[in-house]
């Protein structure tokens, strides 16, 4: 340990990705990328950089990225923000808007990111376990909180919550700001951008990583009051001016604008998603509705750790999150039809082998 | 003002990057970008991303860049860390070593941003004044100092501390964590970097966007003792996990690789700078010495804001800092052969018009 350390970096346990092998070729299903490639629209778009253009920095203010974004969901550019990966923009949703004095609160069960940020701002945070079936019962949270951390669909259980619920928790909790993370909500939930004019304590974050095939990219996005669009830009300009690269910047434009290849990738994932849930069920799983682009499932009987070694010795990585409730549970990504099959069959087998 | 903002947005003041003009064409010398185009192979780099590539997350690690910058470095893998542009880089710095308790130092005239990230991360911070000539006396300086920032060549002066009197600080302060911001090391100042194996209280911070002509693209780079490279990851990873984007890693692999270009445009650039800084002297200038690629200028007797505006008016944007001191003072970035001559041309005519 370095006598350099501060506190912070003594005391924290960073977020920990999901592994991206580099040597041995698995079906990769563990962190809930797009099995489709990026529009082809995105690749010419990467490609019209030039060397003039990579030599200036980038537009700091993203513009032609936020017009594209504010003119599809019928909001105005001031309203839009933008950075590098959604989890880049929860970042800077911290510090905009929590105090060290103040307290917010997630479930016990969600995006594992959400603790982290809090412990790296040291902003007090009330966790409160989700029912048995994995939803969330809002009656268990007082009503002194400054902020609310809801995923929705939520992760990795990708259980929703519907866009009326969540305008009733605005009107009911005006003085709480509802940060809606939308990182799957592509794939079957109800988005509530449209409620961002009428709300003035809603900010939904989204990301072009999972339903927009750009997660290498890194491009995530947030759409609110001008007021607190203003507040993320004054902690983006105190901490990094230029986020978005000239090419993230051109690519993720592109992506949104080809509306029907979007369309097709994520209806044909949720058709892969939804005969693969039927095929886990038929096998004797347990199995959460998703409203994403993974499957949150459970083999009664056997280990969660067990099924897991046993996908990867067979070339399938899926993602189990050690912590308590969950153990036994894996997230598998919504991959091609033919992955999918591959790990039915495999599952299948072993509850062959099991019974 | 929204009633959510924090503490920290309420009081912040961001810092303002120069201006990047989105209409008008200027000989635009205001930002120090480097006035020649990405390498070639830089562009080849990004063309040769595919939509299957870019559906992935990117490899958090940087491991192929990475490995990389420590063999052209004479450095080990895990002496090096890279971020979202130098300015993401020492934006991880503060909160990885430096405590609200702790005392760090810097001079009153250097990169403005460095007090943005000290209010940021509220770290008290001890300003002294630059001598006359706007050189350091590093014997003002108290030793209780928890870290000390100092970037060498200086902005906007662009003087430069010889390595010998960095090594000197090095061994006198063992407990001070200095860290070099190396943006404009290319261009005539001589880098510490070899220095990283000897010293655990060194962290130099370099850059992609000056001599590698990738502003576009956002690539800074830190090399250190592993344990501070160590502090920066497990801020990054409590932060954003994938900083960079697999574009970026590839187009300032290539960059860096292209040794031959890189010295090609930097010296073009220096003997170009050297040219003009003869020019400015003979028709009058007051000049710093210049070990960068940027020229910091006055002309006695005329306004700062005065001589910047008429610049302006004839279409060349330079950038003028409006604080105590330096206020008449202009930085020049030094641009193409021919954007120079317009600029110098132009002073000249001024002169005449004011003589």
């Amino acid at each position: 340990m370095s006598r350099f350390y501060s506190d912070t970096v003594k005391n924290i346990s960073p977020y920990v990705p999901g592994e991206q092998p580099k040597d041995r070729r698995f079906i990769k299903l563990n962190t809930n990328e797009n099995p489709y490639p990026a529009s082809p629209a995105v690749i010419e778009a990467v490609r019209s950089v030039t060397g003039l253009e990579a030599r200036l920095y980038p537009d700091p203010e993203a513009s032609a990225l936020r017009r594209t974004l504010a003119d599809h969901s019928g909001l105005a550019m001031n309203q839009v923000f933008v950075g590098n990966g959604s989890d880049e923009v929860l970042a800077m949703v911290f510090p905009a808007f929590f105090n060290r004095t103040d307290t917010i609160a997630f479930p016990d069960i969600t995006y594992s990111f959400y603790p982290v940020y809090a412990a790296l701002y040291e902003i007090p945070s009330l966790i409160i376990a989700l029912a048995e079936d994995f939803t969330i019962d809002f009656n268990a949270y007082p009503n002194n909180l400054k902020g609310f951390l809801l995923a929705n669909p939520n992760a990795p259980t990708g259980i929703a919550v519907s866009a009326g619920k969540i305008e009733e928790l605005l009107q009911l909790r005006p003085d709480m700001l509802l940060v809606v993370d939308e990182a799957y909500i592509d794939f079957g939930g109800e988005s509530v951008i449209s409620l961002v004019p009428r709300y003035d304590n809603l900010l939904v974050v989204q990301t072009m990583s999972k339903a927009r095939s750009l997660a290498g990219l890194r491009v995530g996005m947030a759409f609110g009051a001008p007021e607190l669009i203003k507040g993320l830009e004054s902690i983006r300009d105190s901490f990094n001016s230029y986020t978005l690269d000239v090419v993230a910047q051109r690519a993720a434009k592109a992506a949104y604008e080809d509306v029907a290849y979007f369309k097709k990738t994520r209806q044909t994932i949720m058709t892969t998603r939804d005969r693969a849930v039927a095929a886990l069920l038929e096998i004797g799983m347990q199995v959460c509705p998703s409203s994403a682009n993974f499957i949150f499932c459970t083999l009664p009987g056997v280990a969660g750790a067990e099924v897991q070694q046993y996908l990867r010795d067979n070339g399938v990585l899926v993602r189990r999150f050690a912590m308590e409730r969950i153990e036994d549970w894996l997230r598998i990504t919504v991959g091609l039809e033919e992955e999918m099959d591959e790990v039915i069959r495999l599952l299948r087998l072993l509850v062959q082998q099991q019974g």
